[in-house]
């Protein structure tokens, strides 16, 4: 249930300072008490840092679309880098992750602080989810207020609000439909995609690219068509961060590429090896708390023999030729815009991998894939 | 870690019905599946029945202060008590409540849902949490959107809206120090009275207070008072709800009379009780799972001869003296409107005690608490 995290190969690492830091420095005036400090400190420390490609895919979006005020772009943007770190927080507290990009998160810092007291480990556990519950609904609460005081005109924020109202329903039902298809680990590949369009195209892609169109005002065709731009962009950008999560390099990814094994995640190549003759053979390894750097070479190697990963990689490929398509229908200076951002979110060439290529055995999964995507 | 739910004598036990229809109305027209639904319908009937006397507070202070647009005062009624259920919802799942007002609530509803697929308890609870966050997430936001496009004035829209987020960090911070003090059971009576105020007062008295004033665009100096009536007023509302939650009757306030007894809760009637020389008798009746019928007789028994009842009764007749003197420096409408209200919260009679009263040792406790109050 991680939040898609595949390298966008530029980096913008910091925020726009003035709305980041307004944001911030308004939170400040309000503490009570210390405890209060640490969580407004760890919530701003969680917001830095970060690809920030949502920002960024929002401004250049909306400058191509004619818009010329940048710090408006930009005070959007932090709302939805801001509604980003509420989904990251309370994701993480739904998961019972402590850790993010290899630091404390908000519940391992109020866990900490618990068990430093002498709480046993249960209570801390509970006042690190209450830290990181808590922390979330600033975050979130503040995203909307952003928005609705960015200064806009009053009718372009009736319908900035009304896209974060239909992106907040589809986010939460995409993250409630990724907590119940753990349940049962029966997800079908139109389960696995409609999740990642809920959960990550609609608030990761679609809100940034509408939200630019709508504050341009731009015509309803140009929302519209960036609706479905952000669906295969956002998706084809979640297979890509599925595919780096088995077979990107650490270097490249960030990622420890054994953990979406060990935790045995429901992406779009398990469930298309699912549907395979090499699934027996590969199930051991998929969520096996105590996999081996050995055995994950054998699964990768079974994921590619069985098809999986080819068929994986020809989806990125299609969604991306669809959203090249959608962004065809765009007015020129957009389409160029958007044009370099897919190349700069789902390049097109596949990342390195660590194991030899099985080049005979790349067609098995395919032709379910087709028919579900 | 409950929220305050003494009865108020008067019930409005439905919702207004333009706002809080229109907001549910929206809501389903973004539904993506059936889950969804379950969320988005457990959501409503949480935000229907209790007392919802805030937006009673709210549209009888505006009426008072000279506002004629009971509309828009409904309006943001209804968003104030969205994030009453919102906090209602995210508190439950920081204290594992699967039950609200005898019928299961968000948590309930979905960890039931899993359990009836084949899930585990343990997996079965986090889909219920996850589902609470999420429905408690789209409360929140929803209460910052219907505040954004109540269609009251702009300037009036900020300062709600400013208000409103200094509500959150408190509540917050409350309920953070709420867990917290649980954790080592060493709370001081000025904590106590401090998380009263952040977490009850702030949002269900200040917030509906204050933006009645901010509304009927009142004087500075009104808004100020308002301050300190809701400050008293929440205070003494929570304290009665405290002595109500061990003295009173459950045919009178709903609640089994043993339950705060029995969950150890950290009230002021606790807190002053632990510092008086009849605590090691009255420890082990304070969080026994197990407590019985004859043992809370005992428990009260203890309560009243250690002074802390009377001293928690004193208490809240200091606070409720305190709102009554800030009310008087109001308009002469709004202190005569505010007067009933205050009659009707916190009603001047102690409630109805289950225990023969000892009538010489109501003396004991009473000295540390004012020092404290």
């Amino acid at each position: 249930m991680s939040t898609a995290t595949a390298a966008t190969g530029e980096h913008v690492t910091q925020p726009a300072g003035g709305a980041h830091e307004r944001f911030f420095a308004a939170g400040r005036t309000q503490l009570v008490d210390e405890h209060d400090r640490v969580l407004w400190q760890t919530l701003q420390r969680l917001t830095e840092g970060g690809k920030r490609f949502r920002p960024l895919l929002l401004s250049r979006t909306y400058a191509a679309l004619g818009g010329e005020d940048q710090e408006l772009a930009a005070t959007i943007g932090e709302a939805v880098e801001l509604l980003h770190t509420a989904f990251v927080i309370h994701d993480d507290v739904i998961d019972g992750d402590l850790v993010r990009r290899g630091r404390p998160n908000v519940g391992g810092v109020f866990s900490r602080r618990a068990a430093a007291v002498g709480a046993s480990q249960e209570r801390a556990r509970n006042y690190g989810d209450a830290a990181g519950i808590l922390a979330g609904d600033l975050a979130l609460a503040g995203a909307v207020r952003e928005v609705a005081l960015s200064g806009a005109p009053p009718a372009v924020v009736v319908r900035l609000l009304d896209l974060l109202e239909r992106v907040l329903h589809r986010s939460a039902a995409g993250e409630l439909a990724d907590v119940r298809v753990s349940l049962t680990g029966d997800a079908s590949l139109a389960d696995v995609l409609a999740i990642a369009e809920w959960k990550t195209a609609a608030y990761s892609f679609q809100l940034p690219l509408q939200a630019a169109a709508i504050l341009a005002q731009a015509g309803d065709e140009v929302v519209a068509a960036l609706e479905e731009v952000g669906r295969s962009l956002g998706l084809a950008f979640q297979l890509r961060d599925d595919l780096d999560g088995v077979f990107g390099e650490v270097e490249q990814t960030g990622k420890d590429p054994l953990c979406d094994l060990r935790e045995g995640k429901c992406t779009a190549l398990i469930t298309v090896a699912r549907s395979t003759h090499l699934w027996d053979e590969l199930a051991p390894y998929v969520g096996a708390p105590d996999l081996t750097p050995e055995g994950a070479v054998r699964a990768r190697e079974l994921l590619v023999a069985c098809g999986a990963r080819a068929a994986v990689e020809a989806m990125v490929s299609e969604l991306r030729a669809a959203a090249v398509a959608a962004i065809r229908g765009l007015p020129c200076a957009a389409a160029d815009a958007l044009l370099e951002m897919v190349d700069l979110l789902v390049p097109r060439h596949t990342p390195a991998v660590t194991i030899r290529e099985h080049a005979g055995a790349a067609s098995g999964g395919r032709q379910d894939v087709r028919g579900a995507a």
